[in-house]
């Protein structure tokens, strides 16, 4: 493949995944609902962002479901197209004020949930295109109240995901994740890690296919992975402390998505859905 | 005076104010509670941050109060020098990377009340040293649910207050706070507004003595008029829907504060006291 690629199947084929995925663990969530007792569902809300001479286009579906467990969770899939303007083009890997066009396919997820003893979760991964094309994406488990053994699991699930792909992966990408969920202005992580990468270049073939069969394990793991901790913990007893700390914590979960995240930051400059972009905020908040 | 002016004598005077100011702005919020038959009171946090040697320096007073017409109320003086990183230092009016040395003095208000007729407020002003002096500020309402009466006694204490200085102040820092408090992403303003100035320039003293009297009367405007709306709608039922489109408006006004404003970039950007920075955001937030 060479710049003249036309990418436009292979978006096709990522987008395909990501709508794939959305499905199963919507699905995987509204089970952990039933079991709940609890028969919240998904609601879906389309929007897009074409213009008129589709210069500018796309768009996306937004999945919101507040239930029992899941006090609030946002999964939104978008693929959409246009060019960046002139300023926000220079920030971006293989883009520039001559060459602003782009294409962008992903999936992002935000859950937060009501017992302060369930960590809150995202998951996020993507397929774009400027001058080049790559795949990024990630996952961070962010506990109010943390608990070694879901750590440890949940970054057991992404090791095994790399495991396959790179030996090095893993290592890498984790503490890409620690370096990135980061909030500089406390000095403290957002949450306990998972894995985070980007830029992962396809400028041959077999490299997309290489890159877009790890994003479909990290995929993969986070579906296998995120309910069986749910369900470790959905049961748990909890106390108004627990609930503030909760609470609290989310405070620093909105400062960092709102002054740090790249994702918003793209969301907001692209003219992206703001309720599909800021999904990611938390039903609830305090700050003392 | 010239570019050789020691400015510490100015900074000085203008600290005094701002103390005083702070010092009678709580002493008014506190008998706003007692009217209210509480006894909440300021609770005074001093912190600092001198370097070893004083290259970095300086600190300052947050006070906050939690009562209960004042559901949190947070007002900040602080006095600080140092340099700015090299790459800041040329974002900041009469800074560069070559000189970054600067001096600030200044007073900062966020009001968030119980009852979701009464507006929120803010309030700031400063004075800052750079290779040049100037002082700026403002202040703007920000009520959940709006009232005509309020907006109007708002804006002509503020128009009140510039009349003196010049004529065309009021409408040309009225617009500035309109086009100021406003969140690009949702395409709405923060609040109903009220003025934002600044680079008010003090390039010869008698320009000082003005907008130091300018800054002082923008103070004493504040002090005259937020109390006055307070104890209009503080006695106001409110219905939990009321108080759910309080909760949702704050989830707007933590957006803008994280997102936008320029007071809480230069702070965390200065190394300033997080708790002191971030006590503009809401103690309660929903996002829907």
């Amino acid at each position: 493949m060479d710049q003249m690629t036309d990418w436009s199947p292979f978006t096709q084929r990522a987008r395909d995944w990501f709508e794939t995925l959305r499905t199963r663990i919507c699905t995987a969530f509204e089970d952990i609902e039933r079991e709940a007792g609890s028969d919240a569902a998904f609601s879906y809300t389309p929007w897009d962002r074409h213009t008129e001479d589709d210069s500018e286009g796309g768009g996306g579906v937004r999945a919101v479901m507040k239930g029992r467990v899941f006090e609030k969770v946002g999964v939104n899939v978008s693929t959409v197209h246009g060019t960046f303007a002139p300023q926000f083009a220079g920030t971006i890997n293989g883009a520039s004020a001559d060459a602003p066009g782009f294409t962008a396919t992903g999936i992002s997820l935000v859950a937060h949930m009501a017992n302060p003893h369930v960590p809150a979760v995202h998951m996020n991964t993507r397929f774009l295109t400027t001058s080049k094309a790559w795949f990024g994406g990630g996952a961070d488990l962010n506990p109010p109240i943390p608990y070694a053994e879901d750590t440890e699991a949940f970054h057991a699930a992404f090791r095994a995901a790399c495991a396959p792909f790179d030996p090095g992966w893993y290592e890498r990408y984790a503490k890409w994740a620690d370096e990135y969920f980061f909030i500089p202005h406390r000095g403290v992580s957002r949450g306990v890690g998972g894995i985070f990468y980007d830029h992962l270049e396809c400028a041959a073939e077999a490299q997309w296919d290489r890159n877009f069969a790890f994003t479909r394990a990290v995929g993969e793991a986070f579906l296998e992975v995120f309910p069986r901790i749910v369900r470790r913990r959905m049961g748990a007893e909890w106390t108004p402390a627990d609930k503030q700390t909760q609470l609290e914590w989310r405070g620093r979960y909105a400062e960092f998505n709102l002054v740090y995240d790249r994702g918003t930051l793209f969301g907001l400059k692209t003219g992206g859905n703001v309720d599909a972009i800021l999904m990611s905020l938390p039903p609830e908040a305090v700050w003392s």
